[in-house]
């Protein structure tokens, strides 16, 4: 890399400086997170520089250099997990540190090093074993490191310097102080929750899958003009579609910020014990869907040039294009529901019913009325874009049911829910419905709707999920 | 958690001792680790105990101490990684404090703090933005952080004691010290290497698909006796099957040891360059494979109580049967070859050639024949399972090629296939084919074949995935 950079030194400078103007237009937070590290540090060295701090800490002021470049993580629930899992480590590990040291002193002068050193054998094993735990992985790990290193250092150290509890005073306090710093720092200087960066990905996550839907109608039907369409657009349409592709492995990103969020306080529009592992079942069923589409992205682009495939898919375009469409603006508003943390509203449910219908409609057409040719060969790709269209309703209808659960666990403002003007007249049968306002929002209506008859409804749903029987057209 | 063991002190302790002997059992190289991690330390307690050593290194021999706790990890990659990370981050860092302080010392009693202060953040700032970096992110975090760590630590701490070089000096040494002793034990005591368990992950997954396409046969073509079947074997054959589904997340943990295992020497069949990133390659290629058998999974169990599905089914049976246990068949080959490091024998290929004229006999079944009802809806799901299992050939043929270009990168050692007799007659006129022993392998015929052949035909199936010519029957 280096030979390289001296070959063409402008060019690399270039890219480079590029490069990191992009990473911080990207996200902007990170210049904000990097100025907020080097404030932190030059706070905690006044500890060395100002003297009454330095005659009062001495050499034990290192700690909270270290301690402040050690914890501060990009989010306040990293920080504060570091921060609190040092703390606990370092206070337990001392306090069985001098015990142990204590202990080892009753063997006089020569048994006091094979103890202390046997001590430190056994529980650096020991702990060392514990990292292997899923769930100790997950959330003490970096407390477990602390144990074992302060655990070494108090035991070991202890046997020389005779002041150990001085020691130990000025050691606890200096990390004191610089986790405080840092934790101060993080919580209220332009603070990064993790909890909200975990809402935040759920949601566009769901976005990305509606986009897709949205937009598979019209990628997928395309027989003529091919050539006459600009290639720009369709290039860049294209690669807003695969979007999606992010979603596939956001898992280990998602579960690191629900974990870290559980630290977190209550910030902003979440409480303390919000219901983060609820964002990762959301989000895995985005996953699940995200497979699907993965799929499905697979039959974009096969060319179809016999000629009963093209018919057969002129048959199928309508139904197809509805369920993809609905089940898109469905998503849409479910992560808009997720997003202002409002119960998924009426017009939801009645997007997933639409695409139930056309599920009907298109099984209507599969059922009778094809069959000019035996050639079921051709027809196999658009058989199974149906099947999988299908499957991709089941999933948002998962996808709701978990929000709804999630609206329930959170406590989600209940609904108002706006609704095109040509989908309320169907409403009108299925609870206490109330328009308010009436051409006042441009072409929206709102509509009061009933908790309770709300949940009834959901249940509903749930007991049957495809079968088409909740449709109402 | 701590008042739920208190509630069943008993049963709590019972089944934490029954997770401790899980978790060694399913890895023994778990306990063995965390043994070498408590040898480490004891060792480098004795910097303290033992008086000489003591009086050369003082109170720095705490950051031994530290850096056998930070840097000594499972994988002998992950621990070389750390330790020079370490190492080059502490030089760096250590010579430009030392530049630092003396520069800043030009700038007389009151101007030397600022300008250490303005370059200690200046330096944490810009150290910490690029950990943004993905690159420098996967590769070099850690020295980096050592990087703030040591010159903010160095910077400062020089400011107060005069003896810098001194100090430096017993620092550095004393961190070689705990940075050899981690590396010789974890190199040269029982040591995990993360290229071999990067090597294994990536044929334990091929096998996991291989496993489900050679069961899914006989999952999805059972009609009758569902009652009569034992439960028990039904619900274990059914979870080894599911086993695939472990490569849908395997992404994260393949990478980190990838980049891990770059930094390891060589090792029993790995040399220093040994070509990790075409594992990545295959694992991502398994990876979309899998994606393929979820769809699939999706059919299994789907009751098919029409009569024309289930007629459809059982003309569409054997075909399908044979692309699944083919494609099966022939994964299993590709992992044993990644695992022995032959090259990819005949015989898989001869497996795909055989699940590609499976395709084709489908796609006749599919053309013809067919069509006594017009019910499409019926037959969509077995449509589908076609289809999908016609994607998945081309997957595998994209898997073998991947192979095939390790097996270049890597030098695997040339094919002694060992094929199956019945097989054997349709290879006689594609390459130079020796019949060696025959009989002797029970009912194996072992060929040799004429490498430059081999490669040729590798690269004319490259050309044309799917469309049947390649196949000899």
């Amino acid at each position: 890399m280096l030979a390289m950079a001296a070959d063409q030194p402008k060019l690399g400078a270039m890219s480079v400086m590029e490069r990191i103007v992009k990473l911080g237009r990207d996200d902007p937070r990170r210049i904000i997170h990097s100025l907020k590290v080097g404030l932190a540090l030059t706070f905690v060295s006044l500890l060395y520089y100002w003297r009454p701090l330095y005659d009062g800490f001495g050499i034990a002021a290192i700690w909270a250099v270290l301690t402040v470049v050690v914890i501060f993580e990009f989010t306040v629930g990293a920080t504060l997990s570091k921060g609190l899992n040092r703390g606990l480590g370092t206070l337990l590990a001392g306090a069985l540190g001098v015990g142990a040291q204590h202990f080892a002193s009753l063997f006089g002068q020569i048994g006091e090093p094979i103890v202390l050193g046997f001590f430190v054998f056994l529980l650096a094993a020991a702990s060392t074993f514990s990292r292997f735990f899923p769930r100790i992985k997950a959330r003490y790990d970096y407390g477990v490191l602390i144990f074992i290193l302060t655990f070494s250092l108090v035991s070991v150290s202890g046997y020389r310097v005779e002041k150990i509890l001085e020691l130990a005073h000025q050691r606890l306090s200096t990390i004191l102080i610089g986790g405080a710093t840092c934790i101060f720092i993080s919580l209220f200087i332009c603070p990064v929750w993790a909890g909200e960066s975990l809402h935040n990905i759920i949601v566009s996550n769901i976005e990305k899958l509606a986009n897709y839907l949205e937009g598979f109608g019209g990628e997928y039907f395309r027989y003529e003009d091919r050539e006459n369409v600009d290639e720009d657009s369709t290039h860049n349409k294209s690669s807003s579609l695969q979007a999606y592709k992010t979603v596939l492995t956001s898992q280990s990103s998602e579960e690191s910020l629900a974990n870290f969020a559980s630290w977190e306080p209550r910030h902003g529009k979440f409480s303390f014990r919000h219901p983060w592992k609820q964002y990762l079942k959301i989000g895995s069923l985005a996953r699940q869907c995200a497979y699907q589409i993965e799929s499905l992205n697979g039959y974009i682009n096969v060319p179809t040039d016999i000629q009963v495939a093209i018919q057969f898919r002129r048959r199928i375009e309508e139904s197809c294009n509805a369920i993809s469409s609905e089940s898109g603006k469905a998503l849409r508003i479910l992560a808009s529901s997720i997003k202002t943390m409002t119960n998924p509203s009426l017009s939801s449910k009645t997007h997933i019913e639409n695409a139930t219908a056309a599920i009907d409609e298109l099984k209507n057409t599969l059922k009778t009325g094809y069959m000019e040719s035996s050639d079921l060969l051709g027809i196999i790709p658009d058989a199974t874009v149906c099947c999988i269209l299908i499957d991709i309703v089941k999933s948002v209808e998962k996808i709701l049911e978990a929000i709804e659960e999630l609206g329930v666990l959170a406590s989600f403002k209940s609904v108002e829910p706006t609704v095109s003007p040509e989908k309320s007249t169907q409403l009108l049968h299925r609870g206490i419905v109330n328009p308010l306002f009436d051409g006042e929002c441009g072409d929206h209506v709102v509509i009061m709707v009933d908790n309770e008859v709300e949940v009834g409804k959901s249940q509903g749903l749930e007991g049957k999920p495809s079968n088409g029987e909740m449709v109402c057209k």
